[in-house]
């Protein structure tokens, strides 16, 4: 631990430096324009991983972005660890809500600001530096693997034949990821689930053409209300999802495993707060923490049509967009999810317009075991690191290639994230605390030294 | 007739060419970015005003965009003749869907394609036209004053103080506007009826900032979501507006006009195909030609909320707002349904959301006598150039300003258009027929022939 938190202390600036450099990467996957900053991304981790002492560094090529991979293999009789990352973020939309731009990491009360500074940038390169730490202090205890993928962000679609080409090279006892959260710093919790996602796009079409709402309005269907009714009609009452077949299969808790799941630390009041919204909303007879946790949802995460500038334009739109995804539990399968969304999405349709529904990813949900050698020992590494016992908590996110890993490799994952809910991911003002930053950086090793000691 | 034909044969070209020059002044009064176009457009019309006949042309500011003003009064004892119309337009957007530029006037097919072709910059140019070959073939037989506005398709917010404040020098006997449509040019036909408008923004927040769809999905009300369920809630199953107190007031027509109303020419079978749609929507209980007609809508002229770039982006936004429109018909006022719809949405807003709701701009409705001698002479100046008797109509759209015209002036209104509904008006490819050009110029002078004669 001493000779972890020295080597730490010194390096300090230079690992802060180094992520600034990463997050300086306008590496957005979901929009072309950013191309060539994806691809010098992929380069300058490559070049990282070398200088901190992996070989067979290698920017593996596919038919979307590459895949980084680079190892350490010091002992074929070690266990092996394989490191997963992205290196690839989200949209920075909408820009001008960002307090400073983007992607340049800024430093305000002891918190990065940047796109991409906690998800999952500054995550992913805790590893790497603690690898460094590991490799220059001789403390490696086991062999070590990094994958590391830059089209998490628009659903991983190459990775799974990078794997299933790969699973000679990729062979590991565990995959490590740090990419959720917890749920705070003084109350460390370990996730043991990842919900899945089903990401759809639908487009509905009136007219041909945009029309004059006086000439035509209330005689031709406008689809910006035609798609408001039906999205509308995709909750009831309750706010259960209405897609017929899409709870079948759901794997429900038991009332103690429930019990335990709420007993974790949480405080609505404070979350309301936080969020500056009166009151929460939800599926009838479920908790906060179940409904982000257990429970499948929708979300429309973004809709358009017509005008939208400033004034006021008497148009009724030829059409009308809207991304919609569904979040799932253990016992859905997204391929399926998607298939009844647009079934039944075509199905309500009026015939006064034409709907088209394209699926963009999707993901299988997944529970990790909480009885394996590797989350002990990320447990324990938390444990002795934040002197407090991690809660084992179910994430509202999704990581798609954690089931992957599991099917193509056959090996479970562990979610050591070092994130919090509040990092504002995927939003404007994104954030990663430079105290997880290093506190990440020193838990690693640890994971690593438990890892190989229990593995024996 | 002969000495109209003869003068508009002879300057055919430098009508068009003069059109052209007044379409490429990019006018759009929504958007402050183009302020300077706008404030061109005036001095142009001024300049036009001036060369074509008319003294004392003057620009007159008001608190937004300025009113061009012109007369020739040749006989204080003859009837005059108050045109009205409108310089600015629409703006362009979706500016992608355009074939040739929108400020770029280019003939295709006999048609004019540019914004603003039609509405109103083709249709009132042919009075400057009509009013030019008057005074240069000494035809001219009343007194002819102009206003020419820069604010219609914004809600003419600074007319009425005008028309308030210049009550002795607007004195006229009739108004006269071309910014309506015909049935067809085989069909020609008088708009004798204009629908109101009551223009709103609302605004649904939710939570402060943008959030991680996964991570707050399912228990943080979704704006995007709650923001459909509402405008869903607007329309009832039979298409009947749901905002208590909306129809109240109402003027219904007798069956017998009803009656009349629909036997205008109208093929649904025609109108679908051009549209492209498999079917019509509506009100239950009412045709489509009374749907645009004589019955009060509510369309969404716009929506918008979270990542509507391209792929996929996994936010749950923080806030999502719309456009909405209501088209009003003799009996309702528009002050008060924008009251009312405020009143409603906002009684309607889930406590997980907070909402916002302001009035753009309203509009009164309004039915035209049809037995008035500008009526009578309106028609038989139509009969004698189309070889045809008008049928009247009802028109969907709305000109806010005939009913101020009424109030504050005391005298009715023809709306003698020469407009298609397939014209596209504040859509792409907006149209104006070089036959209907030419036809209005024609058209004009005998209506201020006959409107002269029939006033003795």
């Amino acid at each position: 631990m001493q000779i972890i938190k020295e080597y730490v202390e010194e390096n300090r600036q230079r690992f802060l430096h180094e992520l600034f450099e990463l997050l300086r990467f306008q590496s957005v996957s979901a929009d072309p324009k950013y191309k060539d900053e994806v691809l010098k991304t992929a380069d300058f981790v490559a070049d990282k991983l070398k200088n901190s002492g992996a070989n067979h560094v290698e920017v593996c090529p596919t038919e979307g972005y590459p895949i980084v991979y680079g190892e350490k293999i010091i002992d074929s009789s070690l266990p092996t660890v394989l490191v997963y990352g992205h290196y690839d973020v989200q949209p920075p939309d909408p820009i001008e809500l960002w307090e400073t731009p983007p992607f340049e990491p800024t430093l305000r009360d002891g918190k990065i600001y940047a796109r991409g500074a906690c998800d999952d940038k500054g995550q992913f390169y805790m590893h790497v530096k603690a690898f460094e730490l590991m490799v220059h202090t001789n403390t490696l205890p086991c062999n070590i693997k990094f994958m590391i993928e830059g089209e998490e962000e628009v659903g991983s679609d190459n990775l799974g034949k990078f794997v299933a080409q790969n699973k000679e090279r990729l062979k590991a006892d565990v995959v490590l990821i740090s990419d959720t959260s917890m749920i705070s710093m003084e109350n460390p919790s370990i996730e043991t689930g990842l919900r899945g996602l089903a990401y759809m796009e639908v487009e509905v079409q009136g007219p041909i053409k945009d029309l004059h709402s006086g000439v035509y309005g209330g005689a031709v269907a406008n689809p910006a209300t035609i798609l408001c009714q039906m999205i509308a009609s995709l909750h009831d009452e309750h706010n259960h999802i209405t897609i017929p077949g899409f709870y079948d299969g759901v794997i429900n808790l038991s009332e103690e495993e429930r019990k335990s799941l709420n007993d974790a630390p949480f405080d609505l009041e404070e979350y309301k707060k936080e969020l500056s919204i009166d009151d929460v909303w939800g599926e009838a007879g479920y908790s906060t923490i179940e409904r982000t946790g257990i429970r499948p949802t929708l979300e429309v995460n973004g809709i358009w049509g017509g005008y939208t500038g400033p004034g006021a334009k008497t148009v009724l739109p030829a059409k009308a967009n809207a991304k919609i995804s569904m979040r799932l539990v253990p016992g859905q399968d997204w391929r399926k999810i998607s298939e009844l969304f647009k079934n039944h999405f075509e199905s309500i349709a009026p015939k006064s317009v034409k709907v088209k529904v394209i699926a963009h990813h999707g993901g299988t949900p997944y529970v990790t075991p909480t009885n394996s050698i590797a989350f002990k020992a990320a447990y324990k590494a938390i444990k002795d690191s934040f002197g407090k016992e991690p809660v084992p908590t179910r994430g509202g996110g999704s990581i798609p290639i954690v089931a992957l890993f599991e099917e193509e490799l056959g090996i479970k994952t562990v979610l050591m994230g070092f994130g919090l809910d509040s990092d504002s991911l995927h939003s404007p003002n994104e954030k990663y605390d430079v105290f997880n930053y290093y506190k990440g950086i020193e838990t690693i090793p640890l994971f690593h030294k438990y890892f190989a000691e229990m593995s024996k």
